[in-house]
């Protein structure tokens, strides 16, 4: 990313430091308990009331480098790079929200979301990565994954769902498997959207006062909720053990749902950017090609 | 649709007549030629400068729409309805540009997209619904189709890429297909974006002209321009023979993108609003819930 330290007023100006080294998960050992979850690290603008106005001036911007990704991938299948982000939190930490107003600014032409729920009888059946594998973008995509094969390292590991010898060989298959998306050339953006237990029940509460979000209230949310700091002990080992600079963690402070969607966004936006892709050159002989239209 | 004949200068009224009805193909004979591809029927606005406002101020009804339809889908999978819109019309007729400004308006979580390309050696060795059935939408999402099994009698009939009796064969087989998705609760719009030879010819010159856009231009466009006629006659054909009121084609003058892009959000908004659909009750007992959460 271009670091821009405007002077002056400008509302629009990018953090000082890029996103990506606000975010950044600690290398080594990490407690998300010291990570602050009502913060708005990098916003560059005032608060909740210009946040959608910041989000959207990002816009442009991304419609320009998703394109630039989009083109690449049409005209260069071999080589093309191909971004996934990764999103990750407890209940109600929006990742629902960010898709939609994040991920929701980009051409939809551009996207391949998949959500993983509990896994079927087949996906059980499978290696756990075998469902991954077949939810991944192709050139030039942005895949997008509400929640992952991390679920694999934190429900597994909370609910005991596979034996501590499998869980603790899952940590290296991650690493393993992530760098050799690096190596085809994916963009692994992971994150963490990291609320607090007392967010949490006020979103809860939120879907048992309103009759228009009854639907998205699930008893079992309570029981997950009882075992908030099994499930926050799970998350630091999972940012530990699998947090290379190839492939890093970013633990995005959602507690304000407005920072965490212009955050999203402005991740895939220095992500891309950094890609500093060009538009494809023609492939065919456009003089050629404009005498022939011509003739029709 | 509620049809609302609003005094004044509302800039956001609705069409007097329900767009549905303005822009359905007619029943019986139809001829493409006859139909004005410039015109902008049930326009509520001034014209492009209040196009991209006109279009926005359908977003909050249509963001509930589409939130309610997939509510239904979770709470209810065995009764929930589905729409697919269907997108057709000669290259540079603007599919993508659709998709990208109509369906980019809706929660990318309530999308499934597929566009389909020349089948491959495996869909070739199918029945041609084969790969359509696997990309249907399941309850309570919208699909959208960039092209469909309409090509296998576009495309299908123009290059001789199957017996004349096969191409005869498959409108009937499509009337029964696209009848029991009908049945099975799907609620299918068909989108011809009708452009005109001149409006095409301009735009592949744009692709020539400016290298961000060479990207687009394929040379073999132009052999399919040169086949125009070949190509309206079999839209004709298949309009007039795959046209039932249940599931029905829409005509939407495409040489003006920004009523495109305007209509194509309006027969969503128009077709969604009228399967009047409710939140979801709770199938939980929320005092109850409300009690078990303040625990916590």
């Amino acid at each position: 990313m271009q670091q821009t330290a405007r002077m002056g007023n400008n509302r629009t100006k990018h953090a000082e430091s890029p996103l990506s080294e606000l975010l950044r998960a600690p290398r080594g050992s990490v407690d998300l308990r010291a990570i602050d979850t009502n913060d708005a690290p990098g916003y560059p603008g005032d608060g909740k009331e210009d946040a959608d106005e910041q989000r959207e001036s990002l816009e442009p911007e991304l419609d320009d480098l998703q394109e630039r990704l989009y083109a690449q991938g049409k005209v260069n299948p071999e080589t093309a790079p191909r971004l996934l982000l990764i999103l990750q939190g407890l209940d109600t930490s929006g990742k629902g929200g960010a898709i939609r107003h994040a991920v929701g600014m980009v051409d939809p032409q551009g996207i391949k979301l998949t959500a993983f729920k509990a896994p079927t009888e087949e996906e059980r059946a499978h290696h756990f990565l075998w469902r991954i594998e077949r939810a991944l973008p192709g050139v030039g995509m942005i895949g997008v994954f509400d929640r992952s094969h991390y679920e694999d390292v934190l429900i597994g590991r909370v609910e005991n769902l596979a034996p501590p010898d499998v869980i603790e060989r899952r940590y290296d298959e991650i690493n393993a498997f992530e760098a050799g998306l690096v190596e085809q050339g994916y963009v692994l953006v992971k994150c963490l959207l990291h609320i607090s237990a007392d967010e949490q029940k006020a979103r809860l509460q939120e879907r048992l006062d309103k009759p228009d979000k009854h639907w998205k209230y699930n008893p079992g949310d309570l029981g997950t909720r009882a075992k908030w700091d099994a499930y926050l002990d799970a998350f630091n080992v999972a940012l530990e053990r699998c947090n290379p600079d190839s492939a890093p963690w970013y633990v995005i402070p959602a507690d304000k749902k407005w920072y965490r969607d212009w955050a999203v966004t402005e991740l895939l936006r220095e992500k891309l950017a950094a890609l500093r892709l060009e538009w494809p050159k023609a492939e065919f002989d456009v003089e050629e090609e404009k005498r022939r239209l011509a003739e029709t």
